[in-house]
């Protein structure tokens, strides 16, 4: 039997509010009895999604947030402004330890801004990095950080690769995770000055599986299982992952429809060729925790749709039962 | 009628040297004859490979160099020490005058470091970028830093830029080029510190286009003609464009196998998806420019066929006829 988990669920954010975030909770609750979900945002707007649904009203309860924090918001300024936005009002219920975790398909940049400055980092932490999947040839890669900490110091990295490799074994289930940092040559006195004074603090570390460096070519190989790097290089890999797949999509289908025989051939192609096109489609790895804060962020996709809301609520259920802020605690502080 | 143009070639360079390099150079002379070649390397292995073609023997001259640098030897210390290597006995040859151009395909590193040491810089030029062709939904865009210049300064960036719109604009024939800094965001306060620097100063060049930040997932799409950025993030990009696509390709084809009837479709689509995936290869778009030298240096990929060769010599045709190493000098010293 799994311990109780309270998750607050952003009701207003992403491209698909209020359908989407408030569909995926009632789908979680439904599918595991061991979450409860305050829905925060318009509660006019919730109540009329809700009435679409059937569910266990004990288990969803509705806060009030009259603001939404729009994407093209400077990040600090809304937050500190609009004290009455859902991702203001959701954050402080987790800060108040009214809730563990906090879900939102809204602006990054609020979210992390929120992350750091109302939730707060766990004491020790010096910075808190965004952490997503990304697709791989054999699963995937926990790319850290992919959020707005630029320019980072060697010391943030070594404690991204600690979190990094906690959350891969623990929440993914990866034994032993590789963890590797992001370099223009595989050889140690490679990279620039980040990467060099990094890299033998890296070794140094006895409580991770440090397999040195790679290559961004190598990364879809799924050589390593943590990827190490500071956010600037982190949100280029991220995004030209999903521009890259993207655009070879659109000139596979181009290149498919440009005769007859390949006309018939896609269609007979076209279910698997979907197939493959999900598995290395970024938004489809869940939410990314934002970790080594007091509580759980986790930023799903701005596009998600309500399975995705689902499947980032349900894997903080994970996060919490394995304990992963005391783990964080306890290989933080020792250094 | 065009100008004579004299062309060095490292016959020991690639990984398909000497055969490759050989070919092509000859493949090179008989399709333009206002091209000439000088074949540097062990005098037998060039003699023994150009003995398997029919070719005009006056515009072909064979340099002798003992020693080939390998790919995995540290650059600067191989330039220092293998005085008699193809790529430094080819770079003097630039360097006095006695050739216009180097094309290698040899070790990327070893090249960086004997242009910048050997060949030298414009004066006004303060570091020399390899600027890579890559592939996008609109042909092809100017990636530049991918080269060694770590931890660039934003003055760096600024001459990038230039250079590189005045190779878009004279070599490749984009017209009032579109020129974009890589950044996190699209908003001008995005950034690490080197971007926010870099920024205002492109913003107040008369002499170029520029648009604004690109951020990685519109890279594909061809958003900007030249992409600025240090080169770090440009070999980051560069490397995950070469990756991702094989993987992608690589997953595609698995796909493809994976039933009766997508087998069968395979079959039938199979010369279109070579067609697109061509497009996409980043090893198909020639040569990369080490811009701001005293002299041109190609650099081809490490895997090079003869074609890929022959368009690398071609390549430098265009670039002495533009002249433009007297274009980067009447700009770059302006200011």
């Amino acid at each position: 039997m799994s311990a109780e988990i309270k998750v607050v669920v952003d009701a207003m954010g992403g491209d698909n509010a209020p359908e989407a975030p408030v569909h995926g909770a009632v789908d979680a609750l439904n599918e595991a009895d061991n979450i409860n979900v305050i829905l925060v945002g318009r509660t006019d707007d919730i109540k009329k999604e809700l009435s679409k649904y059937t569910y266990d009203e004990k288990r969803i309860e509705i806060v009030h947030a009259d603001d939404v924090i729009g994407f093209d918001e400077p990040p600090v300024m809304a937050i500190r402004k609009k004290k009455n936005s859902s991702i203001v009002v959701g954050m402080n219920l987790v800060k108040h330890g009214e809730a563990d975790a906090f879900v939102s398909a809204g602006s990054t940049g609020a979210i992390l801004v929120g992350g750091q400055f109302i939730v707060g980092r766990i004491k020790g932490v010096e910075r808190a990095p965004l952490a997503p999947l990304i697709p791989t040839e054999k699963g995937a890669s926990l790319l850290i950080d992919c959020g707005a900490n630029v320019d980072a110091r060697s010391s943030h990295l070594v404690q991204f690769a600690k979190m990094g490799s906690i959350y891969m074994k623990n929440v993914v289930g990866v034994e032993n995770p590789k963890v590797a940092i992001v370099n223009i040559g595989a050889e140690e006195e490679k990279g620039n000055m980040l990467v060099k004074e990094t890299y033998p603090l890296l070794k140094e570390c006895t409580d991770i599986n440090f397999v040195g460096s790679i290559e961004a070519r190598d990364i879809p190989k799924g050589d390593a299982d943590v990827i190490v790097c500071e956010a600037f290089v982190g949100n280029v890999i991220l995004k030209l992952y999903e521009g890259l797949a993207s655009t070879l999509l659109h000139k596979v289908k181009e290149g498919l429809m440009s005769t007859l025989r390949s006309k018939i051939g896609a269609l007979l192609i076209k279910p698997a060729l979907k197939k493959t096109m999900k598995q290395f489609d970024v938004s489809d790895q869940g939410g990314a925790p934002l970790l080594g804060l007091n509580g759980l962020v986790v930023k799903a996709h701005g596009s998600s749709s309500n399975l995705e809301i689902k499947q980032a609520i349900k894997q903080c259920t994970q996060f919490s039962e394995e304990k992963i802020n005391e783990k964080i605690k306890e290989n933080l502080t020792v250094d």
